[in-house]
């Protein structure tokens, strides 16, 4: 019902795009949010979690979730925009086994159609104006702008840190608090707004939010390593090969030991990274990895357990929290 | 008095992205608008033109322009954003004499810097609602995002037309239209929205707007050839270099002459341009480029005394018009 749900709303939303003479700039919209062009489908689409989680949080704190749907399509678009622009700030050319948008189009038309996508975020929140109140879409409004900047901030440091030496363990939570924990909060934080949910109730939930939006990120980095090509449309060990600054990398560059050695700012080169790989695992960064991301998602669902959730949608939420920090390696 | 506020409000706004541990990040907006950095200065900072006509505008119908600040403020770092993308669109090394942001930070950054100082001009706009009420706030973010949706449509243009062979004359107006002069109407818009202006000198003062918008670009595109290199801040000819389909440039090529002849899509070299510059001004490009901005600023001054503004700031505004449309090349 969700996912039906947030696809029409944000289909309406795109729609705005495509104007006369622009087809080109609105189709390259639609193929990155996976509706259509080579590969487009389910999997290219994917599983839309932060409007997932925006909504399922509204219904979970007694809200009517369709009345959130402008802002659950905004976050989608908001998240899709910076990912465009990743896209090309990394040199990425595969995402979700497709080809990105600068791969297909050049770099100058790809951060165009990213700065589209991040208009048309704003655009579709103020269709909350309409399905709850203008305060409510004032409120919204701050916060979305307010965690985009914070998304830029996080990519700052993301692409500061490629060339950085001697980076601490602890410089990885600033960096991963604003890419990815801050709009996972953020989605809480507007579903709760729509069901007009404050005080304890809310702060529980708000925890739930900011304990998968790290979880996710961790899990991320191990996925980005150890996780199956073929189900992640990138190359094995991609995190490698493109030099980042995750937390295992980040943990075996403190450590000093025979990883710390081998690495090079910049990526490792691809007949390499099978065995940094290995040095990295025996070194003990996998098992840190996912201890981290077990215990931020064990966090998570506590707090989840003293918001006192709808049991249905209370359950769909533990379900997503499990999915997004404990998915299988 | 209106330029020193905005400043003290762009300031204010720029500071929120004055985070721990992503200064750098900061002091890529604060150079890119004029304050700090090799060149910083009144001449880097610039007219604020769009800032300063919203504010006129408003005091023009009768309105409290201190109240406008936080649009003023979003207007100019919306504009500012589009400039940082253009710079790196374009491959332009130079804006105002000074090193443009990618060609220091490299594009990487430089984009994020954009998107940075996009997520600034939004949460200013959100000031709005403190100075006035949150419903013209809410009316004032949807004009704001549904702009600079039309942004991203005139530079898709833009940048496609470089490539397109047999563009006609009439194309040039849709790009025009969406790079600048939407942005010019929508600053026009939101002056008399906080003044509280509608009906028929809300309507004379948004067609001054929209004349003056247009006149502005097609005065830009006679700068962009024959304008002085070291007012500029850029190369002489610096248009026909980056090869940019200006309405000098569409006026030659469909009258299929000398010129059109010597075109060739992706720039002329170095050692052409001034020969090719003369080609077009004996090809009447250069007089009929002047024409249209003499028109549009003629027309924009007959909207202007219709719309009946306050004497001082209607005196200010005609100037600002001028200015626009006739500086002189």
């Amino acid at each position: 019902m969700l996912l039906p749900a947030t696809e029409h709303t944000l289909i309406k939303a795109v729609q705005t795009a495509n104007a006369a003479g622009q087809e080109a700039l609105f189709r390259m919209i639609t193929y990155h949010l996976g509706w259509e062009g080579q590969g487009s489908g389910p999997k290219a689409i994917g599983k839309r979690v932060r409007s997932t989680l925006l909504l399922l949080i509204c219904a979970a704190a007694g809200g009517d979730w369709s009345l959130a749907l402008p802002a659950a399509a905004s976050v989608e678009l908001l998240h899709n925009f910076s990912l465009i622009h990743d896209d090309i700030q990394d040199k990425s050319e595969l995402r979700r086994g497709r080809r990105t948008l600068w791969a297909m189009h050049g770099a100058a038309q790809a951060i165009n159609a990213g700065d589209a996508m991040f208009s048309l975020a704003h655009l579709s929140l103020t269709g909350l104006a309409m399905t709850t109140d203008v305060n409510k879409y004032a409120e919204a409004a701050k916060m979305l702008s307010q965690t985009s900047l914070r998304l830029t901030q996080g990519q700052y440091l993301d692409l500061a840190y490629e060339s950085m030496q001697d980076l601490k363990l602890d410089q990885y939570w600033p960096m991963a608090w604003a890419k990815t924990g801050v709009l996972i909060r953020t989605c809480t934080q507007l579903g709760l707004l729509v069901a007009g949910v404050t005080g304890r109730q809310a702060k529980a939930f708000t925890t739930f939010g900011e304990k998968i939006g790290l979880a996710y990120q961790v899990h991320d980095d191990l996925l980005g390593i150890w996780g199956d090509p073929a189900e992640m449309g990138k190359s094995a060990h991609s995190d490698l090969l493109s030099g980042k600054k995750s937390l295992p990398v980040l943990f075996a560059l403190q450590k000093q030991g025979p990883f710390a050695e081998r690495w090079v700012n910049g990526g490792i080169p691809e007949n390499e990274v099978a065995e940094l790989a290995q040095l990295l695992e025996a070194e003990g960064a996998r098992d840190y990895t996912r201890d981290e991301a077990e215990r931020l998602t064990n966090d998570a669902l506590k707090a989840l357990e003293s918001a006192k959730p709808e049991p249905e949608t209370g359950a769909a939420l533990a379900e997503l929290a499990e999915e997004l920090g404990r998915r299988k390696v």
